[in-house]
């Protein structure tokens, strides 16, 4: 197949492609036509066709979408048909919360370990994943396979961090930190924001009060 | 002031420049020209011009930006001039991580009490918010002013909370259940999906190695 540049904003809507083709899955769901997709999703049908149309076109005229292979096909381009090794690093709650996690593993993301610099945190373990103390990351990096580093870590902490697992050989890190790491360009992040997508709530809230007051 | 639409792109990224905005106010710095806030944001100093001028303008030829001034401007266009009451629905570790994090009251948004289903949680407290029985739900929207739900409850459940809380007056959602709520149009939901930010890291680290497999 000839590979075309696909657009960000054809990416950054795949995954939400995945999850409900999943969702379907999940109900049986055989196939279905880009109408009743556009139904669901609420994004027209033309904007389905045209995305999907970027990997080749996966419809069939009078037929719709095979749900089983266009979910097996859009994972492949997402990169879930390989497994990625996690560690993640910060195991307050939000660390937790990320372990305890189990969809993700069903997608091929396995948590391997934990690390935290809190000895009373130390040494317990998620869902048997062990938090190791910070002390040991490096080693651990260099000994064992790791494709992903989540970062659940203070702001203050996180630019260095982030350098020393570049340096380390980390080439995926997903970034809770509330501040943008500035690595080399080979590094891919990954960036949650919570606060700055709460800020986006309060605008939108902000918004339709000023209009309802007019 | 003049009123023009603002674009949903600028708008998505007036948070990452609040954000920098007060990081520069932490460290007491004064004025910033749009050069130097460019180079640490790493966007163009017209694009940040382009961007800030769809407010009016905040900078000065020769002077640059006040930066108090800016991060208050653009605070109040993003609502966070207001106070926002918080509830949190689903105390488990995302929902105690979201009520631990202080950094969102500093910005206005106030958790007021947490609900979930656990009779093992219900009663306790985080950071001084105690847990209640999510029966009590309705009863606690009617009885006090709730801004803003955030809904960390399981994928099956969030649909239906998610009605409920639109009838009961719940005017803004932030939803971490891996779905899409579908409710009126008045009804203002801010999705964080970190299975689809997770996807999208996949994505661009299979795309990499596929590139140095070349």
């Amino acid at each position: 197949m000839h590979k075309k540049q696909i657009s960000k904003a054809v990416i950054n809507r795949l995954p939400r492609y995945y999850r409900y083709l999943g969702d379907l899955l999940e109900k049986d769901v055989v196939r279905i036509s880009s109408k009743e997709l556009s139904d669901k999703m609420k994004v027209t049908a033309s904007q389905i066709r045209q995305d999907l149309n970027n990997f080749g076109g996966f419809g069939q005229q009078g037929y719709g979408y095979n749900v089983e292979y266009l979910h097996t096909e859009i994972g492949k381009i997402l990169g879930l048909d390989k497994k990625y090794n996690i560690i993640i690093i910060g195991a307050g709650n939000l660390g937790q919360a990320l372990a305890n996690y189990v969809d993700f593993e069903r997608r091929g993301f396995y948590v391997k370990a934990i690390f935290d610099i809190n000895p009373r945190l130390v040494g317990l373990s998620i869902r048997g994943i062990e938090i190791k103390n910070i002390d040991e990351l490096k080693e651990y990096i260099t000994m064992n396979q790791v494709d992903i580093a989540a970062l659940t870590v203070p702001k203050a902490k996180a630019p260095q961090l982030a350098a020393d697992l570049a340096k380390w050989g980390i080439k995926g890190i997903w970034n809770f930190a509330p501040t943008d790491l500035h690595l080399a360009e080979d590094i891919i992040v990954e960036n949650v924001h919570l606060a700055e997508s709460l800020m986006k709530l309060s605008y939108k809230l902000s918004e339709k009060n000023k209009a309802n007051d007019k």
